[in-house]
C-alpha cells in the first residue's frame, strides 16, 4: 500500500487537524465525537447537515461553509459516521428553524441519521440522495447516493440561507434528488489504508460499469472500451431514467473518482454534452472535476440534473466553501 | 494503458472541446495554432501568457481569466507548446501595454517563447519560474518550473488586472518567483497517453524524493517512509533555500500530482504547517489540492512562497478562472 500516511489509526484526525487549519476562515472542527462545522453559524436560518464514510473528499467536509452545508459528519473511512456524531453536530449549528440531514442512501447512514433525528430534540427532516441509475428502482437496497449528493447540498444549502423554512429545503432536497441521476465506471479500484490491500480486481483490459463509489459492483463487468462507447452507456442509462425531453435545461457534472486526470474529465464532458444535445437537450450549467471521489479510484461518473428556473436561480447563488467556491 | 480516450492523436482536441464549452462563460478556444483565450479581453492592462505542456491541468488552461492569465497555450503531454502558438496568443489578447510571458523553466519552453517574444511586435517581458530546490541553484540546466508557478501567475494576474505597467508585472513576478520554493514526492508514475507505459518504475516499497512534474529523477531513490518523515524531508529542502526567518509569512501550498486523495494532502498540510509554526514561521494564506498535475501521478509537492503586505493583497485580490476562483 503506496500512501502518504503515518498510521492507520491516526491518519482522519491528522488529516482533519490539517484541513481545519487550510480552512480556518471558514470551519472548525470537532473531535470526539468528529464533526466540521461551520465557523460562523447563523441562528437564524435551517441547519443543512450531511455526513457519511470518509474516502469521498472533497464530499462532504469540504461543503461545509456560506451558502451550503452547516456542518458534515465524516465517519472512518467507507464507514458510517455514528448518531452521536450527527446529533453533536446537530445540537453545534442547530437552530430554532430545525435541522434537515441530507444521506446518501446506504443503510448504515441512513440507520445512524434516523437514530440521531430521533434523538434531537428539535424539529428535523431527512433528504434521502439514492441518484445512482447503475442499479434498478426497485433493487432491495434501494439505488446509493453518488455524485449528486452535492449539487442537492449546494441547492438546498441556497435555499437555507435565503432563510426559507425546514419545509421548504426538506420540498427543494427531494425536488433536486428526485431530478438528479448519476452512473459511474472505475477503471481501478482504491486502497482502503485499513485494509491495505485493493478493495477489488479489474485486469488490464476490464472496466466495472455502475460502479459505487466504495468500489461495489455495478452493472456489468466490460472489456475496456472507447471514451465514446463509454460515455455512451452511461449518458444512455442516465437518459432512461430521467427521461429528458427536447428543450429541457441541465446541469452537467463530471466527477473523476480520484485519480482521473482533467483532460479525462472533459473528454467526457465534450462527449456527454454532445449525446444531450443531439437529444435537444441544453447543458445550461456544468461542473467538471473530482468532486465525489473514491480515495485514488480511477475512473469517473456522470451525473445531470434537470433545472428549472428556481433550481439553477439556487445553484447559481454565492456559495464559500472549501472546495466549492463563487460569488463570494 | 488504462484511460478514458478515443484516440491518442485527437485526444488533446476533444478534452479542449470539453474544456471550452465547460467555461464558456470564461474562456475561447482557438484551434491550429491551439491556445486558450479570456473570452472577454480587456485592451488596457498588460497581457499575462503561460502555457507548457499538457498533462499538468488545472496548470495552465485553467488559470485563464479575469485576475490571472490571459492566455494559456497547451502543448501536446508533456511536450512544450510552439512558437507560433504563443505568437498568436499574444496577438490575440494583447494591448499597448505589452505583453508578459510566464514560463517555467524547461529548455524547449524558454527556447520557444524566447523565438515568440522575438517575432511578437510589441513590447514583450518574460518571467522565469524556476521554484524546484530538488536541483542544486548551479544545476547545468538551472532549477525546473513546478507548482510554484501558479503563485507567480495569480499574484502577477492580480497586479495586471489593476493596471500596472509591464516593467511593474515583470518586477513583481521576478520577485514572487524568487520568494518561492517547492520540492515534489512521487509514489507512482504516470503514463503518457502516446508512450503507453509508465514513464518510470519504482518497487512497491520506493519512492522519488525530488521528482520532477514529468517523472524526472529527483534527488534520491528512497525506501518508502513515514509521512512525518517524507515532509521533514521536503520542508526542510525548502527551508534550507529560503532561509526562512522567525516572523516571516508564508503561503503553504500542498499540491497533489493526480492520484492523491485529499486526505493526505490535508495531513501534508498539517505536518509541514507545524514544521514551519517550530520555526516561527507564520502561515496566512494556503492551497491544498491537485492544481499542478503529472496526469495520474500519486505524489505531492509542498510550496512556500514568503509573503509581505503587497504580496498577500494580490493573493487574496478576486480572480475567476476554472479552477482558481474567489471574491467574485
Amino acid at each position: 500500500m503506496k500512501k502518504i500516511i503515518n498510521d492507520v489509526d491516526t491518519f482522519m484526525d491528522e488529516s482533519l487537524r490539517g484541513f481545519s487549519k487550510a480552512h480556518a476562515d471558514i470551519v472548525s472542527v470537532n473531535y470526539q465525537p468528529t464533526f466540521v462545522f461551520r465557523r460562523e453559524c447563523r441562528p437564524e436560518k435551517v441547519a443543512i447537515i450531511s455526513g457519511g464514510g470518509s474516502g469521498h473528499e472533497p464530499l462532504h467536509t469540504g461543503f461545509v461553509g456560506e451558502g451550503m452545508l452547516d456542518a458534515a459528519c465524516p465517519g472512518q473511512i467507507f464507514t458510517s459516521p455514528s448518531p452521536d456524531q450527527m446529533l453533536m453536530a446537530a445540537q453545534q449549528v442547530n437552530s430554532d428553524k430545525g435541522v434537515l440531514f441530507i444521506v446518501k442512501n446506504y443503510a448504515g447512514d441512513v440507520m445512524n441519521f434516523e437514530i440521531a433525528s430521533e434523538m434531537l430534540d428539535s424539529e428535523c427532516e431527512t433528504v434521502l440522495v439514492a441518484d445512482d441509475v447503475a442499479l434498478a428502482k426497485d433493487h432491495s437496497t434501494g439505488r446509493r447516493g453518488v455524485a449528486g449528493t452535492l449539487i442537492v447540498e449546494k441547492i438546498v444549502g441556497a435555499l437555507a440561507e435565503s432563510g426559507a423554512s425546514l419545509v421548504e429545503c426538506k420540498a427543494i432536497g427531494d425536488k433536486v434528488a428526485s431530478s438528479t441521476a448519476s452512473m459511474g465506471v472505475a477503471l481501478s479500484s482504491c486502497i482502503v489504508p485499513a485494509q491495505g490491500v485493493a478493495t477489488f480486481e479489474l485486469a488490464e483490459d476490464e472496466m466495472e460499469v455502475g460502479v459505487g463509489i466504495h468500489g461495489e459492483r455495478g452493472r456489468e463487468l466490460m472489456t475496456l472500451s472507447s471514451a465514446d462507447e463509454i460515455v455512451a452507456l452511461l449518458s444512455k442509462a442516465i437518459d432512461d431514467d430521467l427521461k429528458l425531453t427536447n428543450g429541457q435545461q441541465v446541469l452537467l457534472h463530471i466527477n473523476g473518482f480520484g485519480a482521473t486526470p482533467m483532460l479525462e474529465l472533459y473528454l467526457v464532458y465534450d462527449i456527454a454534452e454532445r449525446f444531450l444535445a443531439d437529444k435537444g437537450v441544453n447543458v445550461t450549467r456544468s461542473l467538471v472535476g473530482n468532486y465525489t471521489t473514491s480515495l485514488e479510484m480511477a475512473g469517473c461518473s456522470i451525473t445531470v440534473t434537470k433545472l428549472d428556473d428556481e433550481l439553477t436561480h439556487l445553484w447559481d447563488a454565492p456559495v464559500h466553501t472549501a472546495s466549492l467556491r463563487w460569488g463570494m
